[in-house]
Parts: C-alpha cells; sequence; structure tokens
C-alpha cells in the first residue's frame, strides 16, 4: 500500500471540530504533511492552544486514518495552535482584544482579568493585560508591581511605551503612570486620553489575547475604548444581588448597543457563596443566590461559572500574585477552565465572523 | 429664697458640652428660662438630635442646680435640638452635606448612605439623600422605588423636581431619570450637569443633613460636586484588603486637597468578616483584618466601626427596606450608632470652624 497526500486528507475530512462544526480539512486546520512508508505525520492547528477538545480531536485523527485507511498506518500528530483573528484590533500585532466589564465596582473584574491572562497564558498563548481603570488601579498591587515604571524607548523617532513583563504576561497599568498616594481628579477627556495611550503607544508586539481590565460604570473609558479599538469580546463579571445585576445588565446594554456592538463571551458569578474550612459541606450564600445565571439566560450568553469567597483569592490578589499562580488545586484548576472556555468562545466568534478558511490562512 | 435667671445661667455654666469642650451658657444652648416660685424650667438646644449624650448633659444639669442653687429647686428640663451648620452648603435650605465616598465600587457606599440617612432621620433630623452614581445608581433598588418618577413642579417660574419621600427621608436618585434596562453611555460634562441639577433644580426645603452617595472614583461627579456644593464632611467606608485601602487612600486624599478641603468625618470597614449561624464564636476574616483601622489611623481620623458581612443587608438592600428599618437589632443598632457619631463629628467640626455663638442663633 502506498500512502499518499490525497488519502489523508480525505480521511481527516471525515473528522469534525465540535465547536466550529466543520471539518478539519475545509477549516484548513490540516498541516505539514509528511509521508515515509506507513508512516505518516502532521500537523493539527487548534485556534486556540487552550482548546479543551485538543485530545479529543487528536484522537478523533487517529481513528479516522486507521478507519478509513489502515491501522497499520504509524501516525505521529503534532497538535499546534494558531489563534485567529477576525477584525483590524487597532493595535498592530495583536489578534483579539477581551474585555472584562460588569457595570458595577468591587464585583471582581480586576480579579477575574488578571487570572484570566494568566490563565490564557498557561495554555501557551502570548497574553498582554491593560488595566485601564485610572480611579483604582488593581494592577500594580496584584502583580507586586507597586512602584514600578515602565521604560520608553523610541522607535521608528516614535516613543514607545515598554510593558512590564511578569509572570509571563505584558502588563500596562494606569497606575504605573500615577503616584499611588495621590488621587487622580481628572476629568473625562484626560482619563481618555491617558487610555488611549496604553493601547496606542505602547510595544505590544505580537500578542494573541489583550485583556483589558475596565473601570466599573458605563462613561468615558467605556466610550473610548469600544470606539478606538474594536473589542473582540467582553467577559461580564458579576455579584449574585440584585443591585449588582441591575448594573451588569447597563454594562452589557451599553456593549450589545448597536455602534459597539460587542459579543459577550458569556457571564462569571463571583462571590458566590462562602464555604468555612470547619463546615466543608455548606454554602452561604451571603449575595443571594442564582443572580448570575439569571442574567446569562436573560441575554442568552453562556454563563462561564461561579467563583466562591475564598480568602486566598483577596490574599493573593494583596500579595501580589494571583491565585491562579499558586498552589490551591481548584481555584486554580478554575480560572484555567474559564480561560480555556473563553478562548474557545473566540475562537468561534471568529469563524463565524469571517470565512474561517482566510482567517487561518493569515 | 428668690429664683432668679442669673442664677440659673451662673449654675448651669458649670455644665460643659463634652464634645464642645464648651459651658452649656457659652454655647448659649440654654434657652426659654421660666420660672415661677421654686419650679424651674429651661430647655437645652442640643447641635444634634442623634445626641448620644443627651442624657448626660440633662442630668449634668439637674445636679448643677442642685448644687449651685438648691435641691428645692424642682428642675423641668426640655432637651431639644437645632442642627448647626457652618458653611453656606450651595443648596438653600440645607445645613449640611454629607458625602459618603470610598474610591473603590462595591465596599457599600449605598449601603452605609441609606442606612446612614435613615439612621439620621431615626433621631429627629430632617434628611435628604442623593444618588450621585450616575453609572451605577442604588436607591431605586434600595429603597422599592423602582420606577418612580419625581414630580416637576412651577416655583418662581422655575421648574422644580419633588424629591421622592420614602421611609420618612427625601430622596433623588440619577436613576430616577434614566430607563433602569438602559446603559447610560454618558461623558463626563453631561454627567456633571446632570448631577447638578440634583443639587439645584430639587425643592429639598429645609434639611439638616443632606446625604450624598458618591459613585467609586476621583472623577468628574466628585470634582463636580466638592467645588459647586461645599461638603460639611465626609464618611469613608472601605473593605479591609490592601486594593480597597489603595483606592480609598485616594478618594480621601481628592477630598483633602487644598482646593476642596473637605474634612473626614470617618472610617467605616465593611464586610469585615463572616460568621455563620452555625459557628456564633467564629469570625471568618475573608477580605483580611484591620485593614479599616489601620487607614483611619493613617489619615488620623476616626475609626466608626466595621460592619459584618450578613445576608440580611443585602438581602434588604435588593428587597426595598434598607437594614435599619428591619427588626434585627444588632444592625439597626449599629447604623443608629453610626448615625449618632457622624452627627457628632459635624456638630463638632460646625463648632470649630465658626463662632459657635453665632451659628447657634442663626
Ligand atoms: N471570589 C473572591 N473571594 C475572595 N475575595 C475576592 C473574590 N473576588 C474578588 N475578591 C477580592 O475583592 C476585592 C474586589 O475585587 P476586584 O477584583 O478588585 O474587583 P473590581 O475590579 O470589580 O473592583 C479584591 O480585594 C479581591 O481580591
Ligand atoms: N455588610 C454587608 N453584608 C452583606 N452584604 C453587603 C454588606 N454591605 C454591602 N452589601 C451588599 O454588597 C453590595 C455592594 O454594596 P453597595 O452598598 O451597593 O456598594 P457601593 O455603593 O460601594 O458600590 C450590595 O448588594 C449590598 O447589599
Ligand atoms: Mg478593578
Ligand atoms: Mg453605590
Amino acid at each position: 500500500m502506498q500512502l499518499n497526500k490525497e488519502q489523508v486528507l480525505q480521511a481527516l475530512s471525515n473528522v469534525e471540530e465540535p465547536d466550529l462544526k466543520k471539518d478539519l480539512v475545509t477549516l484548513n486546520m490540516i498541516q505539514d504533511i509528511h509521508i515515509e512508508g506507513n508512516r505518516l505525520s502532521f500537523s493539527v492547528i487548534l485556534t486556540t492552544p487552550a482548546c479543551p477538545l485538543k485530545g479529543l480531536i487528536e484522537n478523533a485523527c487517529r481513528n479516522a486514518i486507521s478507519h478509513f485507511i489502515s491501522p497499520a498506518v504509524e501516525v505521529s500528530i503534532n497538535m499546534t495552535s494558531r489563534v485567529t483573528t477576525q477584525k483590524n484590533t487597532g493595535v498592530p500585532g495583536v489578534k483579539n482584544i477581551i474585555a472584562v466589564a460588569s457595570g458595577k465596582g468591587g464585583v471582581g473584574k480586576s480579579t477575574v482579568a488578571a487570572n484570566l491572562a494568566l490563565g490564557l497564558a498557561a495554555t501557551g498563548a502570548k497574553v498582554g493585560l491593560i488595566d485601564a481603570d485610572i480611579y483604582g488601579p488593581s494592577v500594580p498591587i496584584m502583580f507586586g508591581l507597586e512602584g514600578a515604571k515602565p521604560q520608553a524607548s523610541q522607535v521608528n523617532g516614535k516613543t514607545r511605551i515598554e510593558p512590564i513583563e511578569k509572570y509571563g504576561i505584558k502588563l500596562l497599568s494606569i497606575g504605573f503612570f500615577t503616584d499611588p498616594n495621590q488621587p487622580v481628579p481628572w476629568r473625562g477627556p484626560m482619563v481618555s486620553s491617558a487610555v488611549k495611550q496604553l493601547f496606542n503607544d505602547a510595544d505590544w508586539g505580537e500578542l494573541d489575547y489583550l485583556v483589558v481590565d475596565l473601570p466599573p460604570g458605563t462613561g468615558d473609558i467605556h466610550i473610548t475604548v469600544t470606539q478606538s479599538f474594536p473589542i473582540t469580546g467582553a467577559v461580564i463579571v458579576t455579584t449574585p444581588q440584585n443591585v449588582a445585576l441591575a448594573d451588569a445588565k447597563k454594562g452589557i446594554g451599553m456593549l450589545m448597543m448597536d455602534a459597539i456592538n460587542v459579543p459577550i463571551l458569556g457571564i462569571i458569578e463571583n462571590m458566590s457563596y462562602f464555604t468555612p474550612a470547619e463546615l466543608p459541606e455548606n454554602k452561604y450564600y451571603i449575595f443571594g443566590e442564582g443572580g448570575g445565571v439569571k442574567l446569562a439566560n436573560m441575554i442568552n450568553a453562556p454563563f462561564l461559572g461561579e467563583i466562591p469567597m475564598v480568602k486566598s483569592i483577596s490574599e493573593s490578589g494583596d500579595a501580589g500574585k494571583p491565585v491562579v499562580l499558586t498552589e490551591d488545586g481548584i481555584l486554580s484548576k478554575a480560572f484555567l477552565h474559564l480561560a480555556e472556555r473563553v478562548a474557545q468562545q473566540i475562537s468561534v466568534y471568529n469563524a463565524k465572523a469571517t470565512d474561517l478558511q482566510d482567517v487561518i490562512n493569515r
């Protein structure tokens, strides 16, 4: 039997990408086919390094070769990825912008943004994080970077700010440029131009995902960011109370306005309940129950999960090392899972929004 | 023995107002002296109806008459109050403006503002509450006033907005004028003018205290309010985390700026700990411990107390009836006590800031 490329593509065209609902060949995800006798190797180029379906797809490929060609073929598969993009994000080199938003303050936006960014990076993606909360920047404290000052360099005669690298991601916070002991009594136009610089004047290089931690509300920063930098999708954080849900709904309402039109990747409910170590069976729903799911159903968006109130989350944030990096198994797994879900959602949106063939070839 | 006014004033000049550190006669707090035989009656005009020292002062007056004149005098004292004022608040008829601020969102500003306002009213004061959080107004939900629309009336040819009355206080929220299901994507100047109208175009009547629930941050609303309406003092709400304290410090920094110069009445730590019903001895410091006291010491302001995380606080807020009005003894007592402390602080500040004689006679 003489193996050939045609046969291989024919066989693999029976494997469907479960999220994107098309076969791997049509999706142009099969590349680098090499044949040597009955040894076959090829690459499967997933649209997210975090793809939770990686194992499933690899198995399906092996089965297809075995079934449609022969069990005798020795198959070696290189599972790799190239994050897709769909629209010009307005920041050269940045494929996707993910906004973390809420409407209400103090619900855990910064906590989710930081752990999401680190979770995406843990899967192998190139990740940046912008902390755009001018009046309450959290990145300096959460990443142990109080007092850090980004370098400015000259690139082609223009000043470029160098994001600070920590824990494998690139960071910029409006807090790096203001005195932590001084208030920032700035009105809207000043705030807007400061935030724009974090996107435009920084040397982000190539990024798969740029996570943006937005302030509460639907004000100047939101208007400026959504108008200047087309956002791939938004993750909405809420706590379970009515007053938080009301604000979250408004935040979502703004993102869904025709002129802005940011897809909602999903809802995360934070501070859902508390479980004392002494009563591991008990869940105390201090802020009420089920608000996140209710909101997700209302706007027909995926519910991405709930995060309990856990001391190590606030402690790790205060100590400069977000919880996803610490050894606490359950929480870091939860945030990694969240990162996978978000990456998956983005890959689906990108596939829907553009001719995928075209996108993967970019 | 023939009693006379002179004698009475002479005797009462030995009684000191413990907070204001001057005697009642100098403070002009003794009025309406009536003498009939050995029957004496007079009024003590306190500077706050909430005065926690009421009983103490009344006793001291009785003792002074008994000691310096004669135990035989039959004394009848009318303890009353007239809330003082010190500066033109910019809102006619409003004696004092109390800002509730934090820097960070979600720490419980609105919860404190609502319960403080109701607590002040419970002591007999005339109270108003402005919810100036344009992107996340809480008063409509917290007071069960969703969908309420304030009446507009014509006074001297100018349009006047009628605050809504509920639970004995006057309320205006920016949320009464916006659609709760629609976002408010407004930039700074629009926000500022909307908030100004809540102060200027509303028919507040005579108020002892106008409590203002400020949004998080130090932005347009803060600049506008502090510049246009001299604030008597601010209550700062924080949660125990470093990230919250950092923002609170900035909020305070802004209020203390020379151009703004708002006295800090004190710090309240909210969400200090959680105690499960099954383990009434345990306090779980989910967000860390002691941050509020630390902050109070740092800025040399009074620490006004800590509020634990209790389901009934968030439930009552969501249900339209703030917890101070409900039957839960401990929490409502705590908020009433807070109201007393705040009123006391204001009376002290007013006394320090102006010639008190002059103030009381106003
Ligand atoms: N699930 C949680 N358990 C315990 N603490 C949390 C949790 N989520 C957030 N926190 C803490 O609550 C505070 C507010 O969270 P943050 O992410 O800063 O909110 P936001 O950015 O929405 O204002 C922070 O101190 C954070 O560490
Ligand atoms: N001590 C507390 N215990 C339980 N829930 C609380 C407590 N303080 C505030 N909450 C709830 O937390 C949420 C945020 O409080 P809120 O007063 O709206 O904060 P802010 O005005 O600072 O954004 C509300 O749902 C409120 O009911
Ligand atoms: Mg934040
Ligand atoms: Mg509020």
